[in-house]
């Protein structure tokens, strides 16, 4: 393997480039939500056009969307039978606020130790850097081991809502066998580990309304009915007293835990829910751990709940609407559109007729599921392990990342879910940083992927 | 009946001195809410009681409360034996927001066709200067028949936070055998009616807590518990889908409605409570009318519901936190301190351990009942049948009037509710108006059932 040698090598001694390449892109403050920050958008996007023609990447191109602009190149292998890999990743960040809680201006980037401080370093400029700089280290030691595609976007922190129109439109540049998405981290600075399945998310809102306006509770309480007690007694009808979701067919596609998982000792017990959460006792569907409950199992959650009078003090108001926020997390093989089919059904069958409602899906996305066993996650778990010379964690995560069942969706490919941010990040934060041992390791095990994949492929 | 005739004689012909009177009361912005009317409210007080003096009442006295004063004045029949009557009134007024709805300034009172418009003239100087007219004029025509004790307050429409410590204070100076309630009305100008039944409330919020602080759904739903679902399986557990109240013990002391109120044809039948509410059913209690329960039936209501994220769109919380304001009406023989204890002990048996939860009771009151046969009441019949000319209707209200109960439980006595408003008078709102014919038959009316009363009492 003396090219991933000399890649490693070179990448070892241009860690201070990569590292002044970074500084360079996180002073850009691409915040995507904020009108006023439109031109940094449109600069953050030319400055990575600008590092992949250095890259010598073909077809680099800012592509426009309803919104911010998609960045995109790509670059051959020299094997015609290499496989084609898609990174994906995204040049937005969040916005700081609030400023005065930070230390030093997010952005402008300040190490403080082993720390890199700026908005957006560890979500994820850092993570995109570490890959271009594997890239680079690669091209400079001999032949590009597969076809690389870069779709980098502007809107992930608003959501994407112009990526699937995107990715619609541009199918056949989009092509590939396999996605890398490196918006992901790893459980600790020595914990290296792998994400292979994420939760999905169907999240409705239901209102209902019961009379006209409302009314005053000592004329007319006892002639009509009360939409916050018809809304409750439908939400009491989701979900058992013991956690378990009541609605029809629910967890009909449900992929249960396989014998490693349920076998697994998750370094969470507990303990550890208890006092991240501040909860008296953990709660949820019986037969599962806490870990097990808020990442391999489906959820439903009241998110929000809004009726009549809400402020200090007693109004005899007789509320004429009721509203409330309800979503799922949804695990492999769940499919959001039949979990909705079963809502709108669930409704139809048990709203009375003493309330109009409307029940409308605000956001949806997939779960997903990559095998353990798959070739992309066994050339990420072979990466980590020859670097830090420990065992991969396979992690599920409970959150949800839409472009990933949007990839499986559209491109009919599966993503690898490989970065290198760390828990205590403080992304979305004050005093979001990325620590830079483990962005070090990033270009190193990218490098190391990259061609590891090239060869399982081959097998 | 001489003395009565002459009364009413009289009466007649001094009406513009009643309507001057009015007037002047209605000039005095009494508006008990608001600090910078504080000396309007002193002003009024200081009114009411020169009128007192004039009508030689002894002990006028404007006695302090924590609040807004109460104006106190009595005077004595001629004959020993005669019964004592407590008359209750308030000389404040809500606010006249929104100003630029009015059709003539709120405290300068204009006539236009039969209605008197100003804020206060129908709830409740027109009734209050009624009933000193009726007086006047029976002390222009004789002896006094019934011994007559004024208690006029100025924060009825504060919600009368110091009565019931004023009325425990001053227990022996309001000692009576009955209470004359003239903050009332009638069911139209040709519609004479006696309300004899309110109902009560108790008002409660219930707080829930699950975690210490609002949770991300993806990273923690499925390991704690949802207050906003707890919530809604209590608030369930509450009522039935067919709005039967299952609190344990809630019917227990409902006085059931006899045989005369079961046959009652009510002018409101379901049309007219569809059209009133605009609701596509009307719901309850299975086995009684719209109009039954909402006025002779008790109730339980959903005032507020808050929990989590109510904006627009999907902000994926687990929320922390869930509060609910609920509150019943209760009717006659219901007491609000069992149900109090009856909430307690549902959410004490029922609550899971997974949420900590307080309950609060904001408002309360009892229901109250005065018996169609009684003494007071037949009195206020003859009057007004002998005015009208036409057959008094018993009504149920739905509301509740808290001096009511107060007065019942401070003092033992029953009230008669007889007052001269019109269900169109808009009280509490822009142009409320008293109908002065209306105002001229309620002195005639006063006149009339207080010597009604005293040869009633003397049987």
């Amino acid at each position: 393997m003396a090219p991933m040698k000399n890649a490693l090598a070179y990448a070892g001694e241009h860690r201070e480039t990569a590292l002044d390449m970074l500084l360079s892109f996180l002073r850009i403050p691409s915040i995507s939500t904020l009108p006023e920050n439109k031109n940094d958008i449109q600069h953050a996007a030319e400055w990575l056009a600008e590092q992949l023609t250095q890259l010598d990447f073909q077809d680099v191109q800012i592509l426009p969307t309803s919104g911010h602009p998609v960045v995109f190149g790509q670059r051959t292998a020299t094997d015609p039978e290499a496989p084609t890999l898609l990174v994906y990743g995204h040049y937005d960040v969040q916005p700081p606020d609030p400023l005065d809680e930070w230390e030093s201006d997010p952005f402008e980037p300040t190490e403080r130790g082993d720390n890199l401080y700026a908005r957006g370093a560890s979500d994820m400029k850092a993570q995109l850097v570490a890959h271009m700089n594997a890239i680079k280290a690669i091209l400079a030691s001999g032949d590009l081991p597969v076809n690389i595609k870069y779709m980098l976007e502007g809107e992930e922190e608003v959501g994407s809502p112009n990526l699937r129109a995107f990715m619609t439109e541009h199918k056949d540049l989009l092509a590939c066998d396999l996605c890398l998405n490196v918006d992901l981290g790893i459980s600790g600075p020595d914990e290296p580990s792998i994400t292979y399945a994420l939760r999905g998310l169907i999240y409705f809102e239901i209102n209902l309304r019961s009379a006209v306006s409302d009314l005053h509770s000592g004329l007319f309480g006892g002639a009509v009915d009360n939409p916050a007690i018809v809304l409750s007694r439908l939400i009491a009808g989701m979900k058992d007293a013991d956690g378990t979701i009541t609605l029809p067919g629910f967890y009909d596609d449900v992929r249960p835990l396989d014998a490693a998982e349920r076998e697994k000792k998750s370094p969470r017990d507990d303990t550890w829910w208890l006092e991240r959460t501040g909860t008296r006792i953990l709660f949820g569907e019986p037969g599962y751990t806490a870990e097990e409950r808020a990442t391999a199992r489906p959820t439903l959650d009241v998110n929000g709940f809004l009726s009549g009078f809400t402020g200090e003090g007693a109004k005899t108001v007789l509320p004429a609407t009721a509203m409330a926020k309800i979503s799922m997390r949804l695990v492999a093989d769940q499919d959001p559109e039949a979990i909705h089919e079963s809502m709108q059904r669930y409704l139809e069958e048990n709203a009375p007729e003493s309330v109009e409602w409307t029940l409308k899906s605000l956001s949806s996305c997939r779960p997903s599921f990559v095998e353990r066993d798959s070739t992309g996650v066994q050339a990420g778990v072979q990466a980590l392990e020859e670097i830090w010379d420990a065992p991969v964690e396979f992690v599920r995560m409970g959150g949800s990342i839409p472009v990933v069942g949007l990839i499986q969706e559209i491109l009919g490919v599966d993503s690898v879910l490989l970065g290198f941010a760390l828990p205590d990040d403080n992304i979305h934060a004050p005093n979001e940083k990325q620590h830079l041992p483990t962005f070090y390791r990033g270009i190193d095990a990218y490098i190391r992927f990259t061609y590891h994949l090239a060869d399982m492929y081959k097998v």
